[in-house]
Formats: structure tokens, sequence, C-alpha cells
């Protein structure tokens, strides 16, 4: 099935109110999470409404909780997640660095205590929407990346996204995990017998494992080994780096926890107090915004002037893709598996909300 | 040659004094060098006086040049490089970000009309010896990077430094170039006749070059094909982004050159115009500084335990290889082939400064 969009955020919206969640905050979720799904990221998007109701479930989610400012200074601020999902005091904290961007030139804003906050990028391109440049990374619930010389897993896929504003062109929009590949990658690989790539995911030897099944049970399945930081074999103590830098941006300055520490101890129903890190600069406290934006489309501009490996295949700019994938899903619908759709007519239904997906045409 | 460090220190300084360059900053510049040659960067040290001669004597390098504010804010600024060397500006512009962090929470520095600034990592550490998280990144004069589906390299190897002060540990410290490799790592390998790992260098049909002196020629002496972007074939584009990302903030921000913009039309006595970005943030505007420091040491612990996949080789934090580096080399001197000895005398004979490298004991 190919859902229409306006379907799809329609019953994200109808879920998270049934679940409890204010009003203003659920019609924002829902459109995050379905400019998620839009921009392909299928990872992100309404494909997770199973696992947050699991969770709420579990008492680990708290769907009624609202961000508050618990620091507020003159360029930097904390806000309190409330143990809520992660969107609403994401979306508040990047609003809130933007207002201080504007006064101060620049905005740093921490959130702790909250969860899964869906796509890293769309926080980011918040700030470019305003003018502004973003940066943003994230802490993560579970434990996905073996360092370099590890046997075990002990980072997530802490993302960081990164957009600036230009003129004519559309904005930059960097959204990566700091692992070579995401989870949900590798599992696609191997649905299609795909040979998974060296340095994608290694064993408890460190060793890479590139064949299929092989590889998703590594990753999904077995507590040793996983996935490779970003760099892979020969230079995976970047991606490693960077990994860490989200965290400690994201976790370590907010007060959120550290997943290979929170684990050891935490109860069922305990709250992930996952950190986020919201920066926004405005570029006019450096130098003329226009000149700026100019100077942005002048180097898009050469950018995708690349010559290109296959004059078919042109040089993209960050963000290309997933608005390409906006476009084309904004017109044929975002693709759901059946199996999700029967999911979410079985949540919508034991929430008490109306199942309102709707076919493309 | 192992030269010590004091008197490789010496000999900087002195030749840099002996180009005209002011007291103060020769002093420091020959500080950073020597330290980031002890961090075992051999690439970003000494090594360059050569380089600069030859830029100096071209024109492009004004090295009586002292750094200067042109735009000043509660948390930002915009500091003029004056066309000098990047040491002395970028020095001033971390140490004027520390400043604002301690006021405002968080203080961003932009330097424009700079040059090459060594290694971007000594400018992150020294945010986190004043107690802060340190960002820097920078422009770069030449072109390395070829982007994804890309034939020609259209990005440098535009660094991205981190670094964020703990309390019993020694400080987290991440300094990487955004290409999968550097240039003079793919030399190193073919010198050794190593094959080139896949992933690191490419031709312009975007092929991997692996065989050492083909990948050598590819980098150094064609216009076409390149370096590959941090993450290779399968994930390049990450790198690309990363990248981009650390030239939209050290250049697009600060008003410093584009190089495949600029090297189309640059005179040979034009400056370069290259910019930096520096970022400080003080942990305690967003928690109490020792809480942030507890939590850095036992997330480094926690990293340092990690299970490894061979147990003489644990898991390390990054700026680890550069300390041990560093115990080496002041105690052992720093490498210095014989050619750069012949090189750094002449150089030192040529400007009438003395001659003082001195064999470590």
């Amino acid at each position: 099935m190919r859902a229409r969009a306006a379907s799809v955020q329609a019953q994200l919206e109808a879920i998270l109110l049934a679940w409890g969640m204010p009003a203003d905050l659920a019609a924002e979720t829902a459109q995050v999470m379905t400019d998620t799904d839009l921009a392909g990221i299928d990872s992100h998007g309404v494909g997770l409404v199973p696992t947050y109701d699991a969770m709420r479930r579990a008492g680990q989610l708290r769907l009624d909780a609202r961000p508050r400012v618990l620091r507020d200074g003159v360029a930097t601020a904390l806000v309190d997640g409330g143990a809520g999902l992660g969107h609403p005091p994401a979306a508040f904290a990047m609003r809130l660095a933007i207002a201080k961007a504007r006064q101060a030139g620049i905005g740093a804003v921490g959130v702790v205590n909250s969860h899964h906050f869906g796509a890293a990028g769309w926080y980011a391109a918040l700030a470019a929407e305003a003018g502004c440049l973003g940066l943003v990374t994230s802490g993560t619930r579970t434990l996905a990346m073996v360092p370099p010389r590890g046997a075990m897993p002990v980072l997530g896929t802490n993302p960081i996204a990164f957009a600036a504003p230009a003129g004519e062109e559309p904005p930059m929009l960097l959204d990566i995990a700091t692992t070579a590949a995401a989870a949900n990658k590798v599992r696609a690989h191997a649905m299609r017998g795909k040979p998974i790539p060296e340095g994608w995911v290694v064993d408890a030897d460190g060793a890479p494992v590139t064949e299929g099944e092989a590889a998703v049970a590594q990753v999904f399945a077995k507590a040793e080994g996983g996935l490779s930081p970003l760099g892979g074999a020969a230079a995976g103590h970047k991606g490693y780096g960077l990994g860490l830098m989200a965290h400690v941006l994201a976790g370590t300055l907010t007060g959120g926890s550290f997943s290979p520490i929170r684990l050891r101890t935490q109860a069922k129903d305990e709250p992930d107090n996952i950190g986020h890190f919201m920066l926004a600069i405005d570029p006019g406290a450096f130098r003329p915004a226009g000149d700026f934006a100019a100077d942005m489309d002048a180097a898009l501009g050469v950018l995708r002037a690349t010559p290109a490996a296959d004059p078919g295949q042109p040089v993209l700019i960050p963000g290309d893709p997933e608005r390409a994938a906006r476009a084309e899903r904004l017109a044929q619908g975002i693709p759901m598996p059946e199996a999700l759709v029967a999911q979410i007519r079985a949540v919508a239904e034991a929430a008490g909300a109306p199942f309102l997906l709707v076919a493309a045409a």
C-alpha cells in the first residue's frame, strides 16, 4: 500500500491524541514523523508506532509530558523532555536555539530526560528554514557500534545532522548515523540477497561479516560484534570519535544517560533519559546574511557542476535525495508494507482512535 | 635523526622571527607546530617549513600579520587573520571563544583571511584545557576529495576536531580529515609496498585504485580522481557531507574562499583567504561542571573497559594515540628525515637564522 501523506499524518495525530499527548504536541509530532517518511527515512517515521506503543505500555514513555525550560541563559538553555517522546522537546529546543541565535548570534539548547526523536535532520532543517545554520546530535537507546579493537558494541548509531540555508539553492541538509551503515540497511541488504560490504559489520574478533544472514544475526541477535563505525576497518577511529562527540554533546553535556551504563541497572518501567543537542547560528552575526546566501549558492553550484564519473548520474548536494523522495512520495504516497498497515490498525483500535490511512490515488 | 623537541621549537621560533613574525606570535606558532610533531602528526608540524617558505617568497603569506577583531558580539566574533600563517589567528580566535563561553555559556569565533593553521586538534584541545568543549573546522587550500559520483576533487581534506574535558581521565580529543585517508597516508602505504585499501583513492571513473604507485599518481599528479570521502564507496556521502559542513562553518560563514572557485582566478601572489571556525561551550551553562566531568570519566572508563577483540590491544579513547606519541617523542626526540633536516638548515641559513636542531640523547 502507498498511503496518502495527509492520511498518514492524520492517523499519527489521532493515535498520539488517543495516547494522551497534548493536542499541539500531537500535531507537531505527527508532522515530524510524516515529513520523515516523506524524506524516505522509513526507519524513523510511522514504522515506529508499534515500538512507541510497546514502550508506552511498559511505562517508559510519558505521553502527556510537556517540554519545560530548566536553565536559561543568553545563548544557552537546558530543556526537560519530561520522559515523553523526543519530538516535542527537540522541536521546542531548536526553536529556542533559533530565538537565541537571533539575539546573541548563536544559541545552544540541550534536552535531557527525552526519548527517541525521529530523524535528527528535521530539527537541523528547522534552523535552515529560519535562516540559521543548524547542528543536531543525539544520544541513543541501544548499543550498536563496536569501537575499533572492540568485541562488543558500546555506542549507538548516534546521529549528526547539519543544515545551512542558501539563496536560490535549497538548503544543504546532512543527516547521518555515525556507524558505517544503519542496522536496518544491513537487514535490507540481506533480504535482497546482496552481500554485506566489508566494513559494515564485525564479529567478536573484529573480523568482517559479509554473509547476509550472519550479519543480521550479528547486529540484531548477538550481544558481541555489531556495526562498525563510519570509516570501517581502515578508518573506523573517525566514526567512533564522531559518535562519541555526538553523545558527549547530547548526553554528557545535558545529563542524559549513557546506554552501556544505564542498561546495567534500568528497571523495565524506568524512562531512558535520552539527551539531544541543538545548535543554531545566525550567519548575520558574522557577515551580511545576503553575502552568506550568495556564497552558499556559489559553492553548491560548483559542487553540482563537478564532472561526473557517469554523466547520467550527477553529483548531488546533501539533502537532494531526501527532497527527491519527498516530491515522489507527496505524489505517489508513502510505501507501507501490509504488515505495518495491520499493526497501525491494531494500535489505533486498541487506543480507541479511528483508522485513517487512505491509499494514494 | 631524532631531534630534541625543545630544539625543534627553538628552531621554528628562530626561523619565524627571522621571517618577520612578531615575537609573541612566533613563540606561539613554534609551540603549536612542535606540539603537533610531538603528537605524531608529522604532516602538520615542522615538515611544513619549506612549504611555508615557498608561499612566503611567492608573496602569499604576510608573516608580519597580527590577528584583529572585525566583529564582536556577546557570543560570536569574526577575526581577520591578515593573510598571515593561520596559527596565531586560530589560537587567538579560540581564546576569544573560550572567554565568550565563560560569559555567555558558548562562544563561536570565525577567522577569515587566514592560511594553513597546522592541526585542528591543537585549538580544540585549548578549549578542553580551559574546561570547555571545543569544536574546530577549517577550509583548505587545495583540492583533494572526490565527491560520490564525481570524477574530480572539489573539496579538500577539511578537518573536524572536537575536544571535551574530563575529571580524572585526560580530555577526549578527536582530530580527523573528512577524507577516508590523508594524502600523505596514501604515499606512506605506497612507500612501504602495502596495497592501498579500497575506498581510499578513486580514478576518474569512480573506480578504486589500490596499487600504490598508481594511487600516489592519482592523488598527487593527476587533475582527475583523488581521495574518497570518509566512508568510501559504500558510505562516502557521509564524509562528503561532513567535509562540506566543515567548509560551510569555516569558509562560507566567515567569508573565506572556496578552493574550486578561488583557484580559477587566483594570482600567484594573492593570499588564499582560508577560513576557520572555533566553538567553545562551557559545560557549567548546562549543569554543574563537576557533574559533567564525573559523567565524562564514567563514559570514558566504560569505553576503555570494552571487551577487546585481542586482549593485548585494548580499546582506546580519541586522543590516546597522540598522548602516547607525545610521551615517546618527548623522551626519544622527534623523528626528522635527513632530507628535512637539510631543508631546515637551508631555510634557516637563507633567512639569517641560526641552525638549532639537536639530536635527542
